[in-house]
Parts: structure tokens; C-alpha cells; sequence
């Protein structure tokens, strides 16, 4: 694996920190993104670039794409020659979070023009892309799976595999960041509850980073919440805001009812026309704060 | 502290295990409890047996008291000679989760007399108590609750301590408690949206507990509701309806809107309907299980 040839498509904070990984993990690399400049210091350090995103394909090859969005993902795929390039046997890795249903989509018409499509989403803010470590769900035929796990093994600290449907991953990821919103908008609840009892939201904060919530999610976004600490951001409220969107028409297409993430979404909706969709999403918090008084 | 004289009022299964815990840490005890037979083991063991909950009260003593509810802290509080027998100076270590109102006032009453309430509810299950591993949060004026510490830091994991106003810890108590339930919920919600698109609710389980949220919260309760595992119960549903009713008025009172926690709180209120109030209150989650048809 380790001298496989490459193509990474999507050359943001995340795309490039995954891009740099896989370089030094000795993959020769050739990268494309739509505004050319973001991949230059990729370039300088020795990728090659692609003209188009059908460049970055190659017979039997890996590609991988790390977009903003559904319509994004779409278009790279959809572009000319993406899909011809990339058959017979190629493999496109894509690392968006994105609905299950476009997933699904997409692993069709690949599957129907001879290559894979294997979803691979991340947890994790662009420092830990940098530090790999990053937490990667992979689903997807078992063959083309496999071949994107060994490939990501070195930029995450862990791989969890979700079975053969690509659209699982898909899943995970978009109810994963539902629960970290949840999470954040129960604290914030607790937090204004205990401020206007007398109980400061960083030893509340404290308190549960030290105990039933000993962990990365809770003592990270606790501390930030506490200290309304939203610049510079992590992760982006207007990004949380269309994953959460996501959740919940993921939600709407299943019929599963799911009143939590109805109010998280309306939390980041409110945030985002609030002028906050640059904020860390952990702004989604100032909801429950302002509807408080506080 | 070793041979202090304590008086221990709630046999329930906590009570019973953190009073055995300061017997073993030396403590001569006097336990009451309304029926009787519950403190049997406890008298076996040694410790000698309050006829009423006065008698468990001595001259600038430490009396603890790990009821189920306000109103049975009320009674025992307002019971016949039980204020007077704790003067003067004595401490009463309230442990019991109840409103913060009933804390602030049974608190007033205890200063008219002469003595001290120091709030101490604490985060863990029976079996936590028994291991001592229990998380305990103390408020109180600084002198009555420096004896409370002392006096609880060998029954407990970790001591936080919340400041000089009883009812501090009382609403810290009600927060986590809350944001247990809210993190179930949650839980509960994304374990169905999985469950409807192939993603099995242990595998996210599983991922959760390994992850963002690899803490005592989401790892023990992410597999208690995966597998649907409510008997026997650790802290049944009851009680939790009970913990979220007092949260949600707690809220009303100090004029902070909590949606999350009027969702919760109906999803146990609901609970109780259905049947389910001698289940963990894990069982909560079968609401949004439920209402996606699963």
C-alpha cells in the first residue's frame, strides 16, 4: 500500500491535514481543489496537481474526496470523465459527511460503472487530522473497504468499520454529531440553570469532566461553553448547522421522530441568522443562555 | 474524625451502603429508619438503632439523613425534637437529591436553631456507594462543611465542594442528573435513526464509548439501552421522573427554559405511565424507540 498512487480531492483544513498524512506515509499523491491556490502548499511539498477532478482518478486507483457538502460531493462525481477514470476496479474514498441517500446514490452509479465507493467520515476537528487522530468510520463493499482502511490506518487513531452498506458510515457519522450538539445543549441548559443558582458553569463544567462525563466530548466543549470561548472555531456553526439538517432529514426519511435534534437544529438555524455561523457550532450553546436572560 | 458518633437516618439500599462505609471508617452510628427492618442488617452489625429520627441527633453532632424525597426530608426535619437534639453546633449532611428550595429552607431553619445543613448529594448507583466510589458534591457554611468532608472523603471517590450556599449542591445534583437522562435520550434518538438505516445500536454504542464520548455515562448506559437491559434496575425510572420533575420546576422557578429537560422529563413521565417505574430509568429511551415504530 504504501506506494499506491493517490488522488485527494478537497483540499480544506481537513482535506489538506489528511493529504499531508497520507504523503508522509509515502503515497505519492495527486491532489485537485476548486480554488487551485488551497492545494499550493501541498504542491510545494512535492504533490502533484490535477487539472480536473477526473485527473485525480486513475484506472484501478484510489481516490478520495473530502467536500463541504452533498452538492459538493455531487458535482466532483458528476464531472466529466470522474467516474470513466476511475474504472475498472478503482476505489473512491469519501470522507464528507454527507446523507445517507446521496451515499447510497453515488455507490450505485459507481458500482454500475465498475468501481466502489467507499464512505469514510471523520470525527475530529482539523488539529487532530494533523496529529492522527482522528476517528474514521468506513462501510462499503468488503474488498474496496479493505483497501481503504489500510490506506487511512495511519492518519486516525482508530477505524471503526460499519459493514457493507456505504451509507452506514453516512449514518454514524451524521448521528454522532447530533449527539455531541445534544450533549452541548444539555450542558447549556444545566449550565444557565445552575448560573442563576449560584453555580458557575466551569465548576459544573469541571464537575462532570471529572466524573460521569470523563471525556473528550464533555471536558473539550465543556470548558468552551463555560468560558464562551467560540473564536477561532473548530468546526464551524453554519457546518453544524447542515449536518444537523442532515440529521434530521435523515430522521424525516425514516420516519424516526427525534425531538432532540429538532431543537439542536433550530439552536444552530438561530445561531447562523444571528450572525454566528462563524463562531465554533459550540455557539449553538448561547440559545439556551440568551432564552434565560443571561 | 474517626470516633465521631454519627447518626444515620434512610436505610434505603444507598443509605444502607454509605452508612456500613463510615461504620468500617470507624464511626460509631445510630441508624433510624421509618420501617424498621430495613436498618436490621445494619444493628446486626453494630450499629445501635434510633427509635425515632431525634434520637439519631446528638448535642453538636453529625446527623446524615439519604431520603427519597423532600417531603420525607421535611417530615424528618420537622419530626418531634430532632432541630432542637442537633444544637448547638450540630451539622445535619443532607444527602438526598431534592429541590434546591426545600435545601435553602430547611437550611434557614437549621441556623435559627443553632446548627448547620450542609447539602451532599452524590452522582453513583448503589453499587457505586458500596465501593465506595461514589461522586459527591457539598455545600454548605465553611465550618459545618469542613466536617462533612472529612467525614464523607472515605465513602466517596471525589469530593467536590460547591460553595457556601446549601442549595448549590443541591442544584448541581439536579444538572447532572439531567444531563444523564438528556445524554440517554440522545442516545435513544440516534440508536433508532441507526437501527432504521442498518447501523446497529450497539455498534454505535460501541463507537460512542470508544470515542468523543469514552466516559462512565455513555459507555455504561450506551450498552444498557442497546441491548435493553432495564432489570434490575441501578436507579429506577420512578426516581429519575421524580430527579426531573424537581430539574424542569427548578427551571420555572429560576425562569430558564429547558426544552431538553421538559422532553426527558415526559419521556420518564410517560414511562411511569406505561408501566416502566420499576425499571432503570435507562428504560426512558424506549419513548423515542417507539415513537420511530421499532
Amino acid at each position: 500500500m504504501a506506494d499506491e498512487k493517490v488522488g485527494f480531492i478537497g483540499i480544506g483544513r481537513m482535506g489538506e491535514a489528511i493529504a499531508r498524512n497520507l504523503r508522509e506515509a509515502g503515497h505519492e499523491l495527486v491532489v485537485y481543489n476548486r480554488t487551485a491556490s488551497k492545494a499550493d502548499a501541498l504542491v510545494r511539498e512535492g504533490a502533484a496537481r490535477a487539472q480536473r477532478p477526473a485527473d485525480a482518478c486513475s484506472p484501478g486507483g484510489v481516490v478520495i474526496t473530502m467536500l463541504s457538502d452533498d452538492r459538493a460531493l455531487e458535482e466532483v462525481v458528476g464531472s466529466d470523465g470522474f467516474l470513466a477514470r476511475l474504472a475498472p476496479g478503482g476505489v473512491h474514498v469519501s470522507m464528507s459527511t454527507v446523507s445517507p441517500e446521496t451515499t447510497e446514490r453515488l455507490a450505485i452509479r459507481h458500482a454500475n460503472e465498475g468501481s466502489a465507493l467507499v464512505a469514510a467520515p471523520v470525527f475530529g476537528r482539523p488539529a487532530a487530522a494533523a496529529a492522527r487522530k482522528l476517528w474514521i468510520c468506513v462501510s462499503g463493499a468488503p474488498q474496496a473497504r479493505d483497501r481503504a482502511v489500510a490506506l487511512l490506518r495511519p492518519v486516525g487513531q482508530g477505524i471503526f468499520e460499519m459493514g457493507d452498506d456505504p451509507s452506514a458510515a453516512s449514518v454514524t457519522k451524521l448521528c454522532g454529531n447530533f449527539v455531541i450538539a445534544a450533549a452541548m445543549e444539555s450542558m447549556a441548559e444545566a449550565f444557565a440553570l445552575g448560573e442563576k443558582n449560584g453555580v458557575a458553569p466551569s465548576a459544573l463544567a469541571d464537575l462532570f469532566g471529572k466524573t460521569m462525563f470523563s471525556c473528550p466530548a464533555y471536558q473539550s466543549y465543556g470548558a468552551t461553553i463555560a468560558e464562551r470561548r467560540f473564536t477561532p472555531p473548530g468546526f464551524t456553526l453554519a457546518l453544524g448547522l447542515k449536518d444537523l439538517n442532515l440529521a434530521v432529514e435523515a430522521g424525516s426519511h425514516s420516519n424516526v421522530p427525534m425531538p432532540f435534534a429538532q431543537i439542536v437544529r433550530d439552536r444552530l438555524r438561530s445561531g447562523v441568522e444571528k450572525g454566528r455561523g462563524d463562531l465554533d457550532w459550540a455557539a449553538l450553546t448561547l440559545g439556551a443562555r440568551e432564552d434565560a436572560g443571561l
